[in-house]
């Protein structure tokens, strides 16, 4: 055995399609932009194009190839293989995989980007070897998944691991995107943690981040790591609330991994240290000693890997 | 096909024995002290004789009976059928299967109370015709199970679910058993709600809870509805960090159905309808939308039921 797979990360803005052994080895990638403008089918054709053309990459012929997987940003139903919505794509109620199927004639599997991500994860990356796990990617917002007994976990309505809208600070907290106050993405999301620093720089605090040009999120630890008070405590608030966030996901999921992605999670010790204490100070013991704090491992592959292994389980 | 199962909820005080079938049916019932003081060996002894009286009582010979379920408090090692501890019983590492089986004769399945609760629930109770339940039951703490594809979810180390350790008030919070400060179960239990107006009727708050001898919980919720503004804040401030805990859960496990047992599971309106808004008011409009709070149906029986149903999946 030994499945041959394409798996594509459908964004907003590029088609990311690999073509993926049984093993998880990624043979031939290509991206293209998604093109959304053009419209909804004309963006099915091109994903089936571009899973052609990394078959051809790969030296594969697409009879060889055993299905098709993808990641696909949005609310979906999945019972009825149907994306509900996707915002970034400009999708209403696409019946995903009957439209893929019929264009690849080869069986397709779909779930949402950050589901796809952790169930990658888990399979080859930081969750290795784990059967629950929990991922949070860390970006401009916070994905998140959950992986229980290596199946991805979508819950009843394909809403399972929304953890970045867990509201933390319903009362000082800044309004999210979704519209409530003080969920969690407003405050540890990449994007979060440069906003609370560029606030503090604005007010004129008294800051080595002042003389930073184009400040971004990696400088605020960098610049905590090296002892600027600033931005030491810009990084102590954001991580207190994501320990406490997954410690209240411990105590409930009691997983034995939880995987930390985007950019802030090559942070180092500057994240790890803190947020392993504050889990550990508001997680139970006995959930404590069973879960491991992991950087993710397969950076942009995540979500093909995913993908893929959709196909493949 | 007919199976026929015996349960016992194995608690501190009791051996609650029920001869139940297939459908759920209690056929029999039986209730003997535990008698810890005896010692692990002679409780084992008890349960095993508390099994075959309560088959006899509902006219089973042994021989027809498919299995037997077992409720048991503490923490358990699921992998190798093992109860590590259980405090109300006084066990440590006790290899509960292998015992129950050697002594029964039949196969023996087990989980801990709170799981087997949830597990009734969903058969045949307050969550029955759906996949995914969350229980929680306010109690003297707080209990919490969840069920995963009609199957108790029990996380890396048998703490799946330990809502009632979720930390809601890590800085105002009161001292809880298992350490923490400010867990849901100081808060939102039916002891924490009791002791919260007790504190207030100390402190000689102008409240009709004065005049009560003997103060209960259920009065704490009697004198809210009926309008007393100290009860209604007492009651006001304990629904609204279990509505909280349950909109942090919902966003990340998405049920179909949320289950309240427990004393207060009955107080009505004045619980159910602030604990829906506050969850809508905390949760992603999707998982408010999937997610129905519902009563408790089975009450006492929801142990012996979910342990029966453990013998029967």
């Amino acid at each position: 055995m030994d499945r041959k797979v394409v798996a594509i990360d459908v964004g907003g803005t590029f088609l990311k399609a690999a073509a993926i052994t049984e093993a998880g080895e990624i043979v031939a990638k290509e991206e293209w932009p998604t093109a959304v403008e053009q419209g909804t089918s004309a963006v099915l054709d091109r994903i089936a194009a571009v899973a052609k053309a990394v078959a051809e990459k790969a030296c594969w012929n697409w009879g060889e190839v055993a299905g098709v997987g993808l990641g696909v940003p949005g609310f979906h139903d999945f019972d009825n293989h149907l994306c509900e919505e996707s915002v970034n794509l400009g999708w209403k109620n696409v019946y995903i995989v009957k439209e893929m199927e019929s264009r690849l004639g080869v069986p397709v599997r779909f779930d949402n980007d950050a589901n796809a991500a952790a169930l990658g994860e888990t399979w080859i990356g930081g969750g290795k070897g784990h059967r629950h796990t929990v991922m949070v990617t860390l970006g401009t917002g916070i994905g998140g998944g959950i992986v229980i007994d290596n199946k991805i976990y979508r819950g009843a309505n394909g809403m399972g691991g929304e953890i970045g809208h867990m509201v933390m600070e319903p009362v000082r907290g800044e309004r999210c995107n979704c519209g409530q106050i003080g969920c969690l993405e407003t405050i540890a999301s990449a994007t979060g943690i440069l906003r609370a620093a560029q606030k503090r720089v604005a007010e004129g605090q008294e800051t080595s981040l002042r003389n930073v040009a184009n400040l971004t999120t990696k400088d605020v630890f960098e610049h905590a790591a090296n002892g600027d008070r600033v931005a030491a405590e810009v990084i102590d608030y954001a991580v207190h609330k994501l320990g406490l966030a997954l410690a209240l996901i411990g105590n409930t999921l009691n997983p034995e991994v939880i995987v930390i992605g985007g950019g802030p999670s090559r942070a180092g010790d500057v994240l790890y240290k803190p947020l392993n204490d504050y889990f550990r100070k508001y997680a139970l013991k006995r959930v404590a000693k069973a879960a491991k704090i992991r950087p993710a491992e397969l950076g942009n592959d995540a979500g093909v890997l995913g993908a893929a292994k959709l196909v493949l389980s």
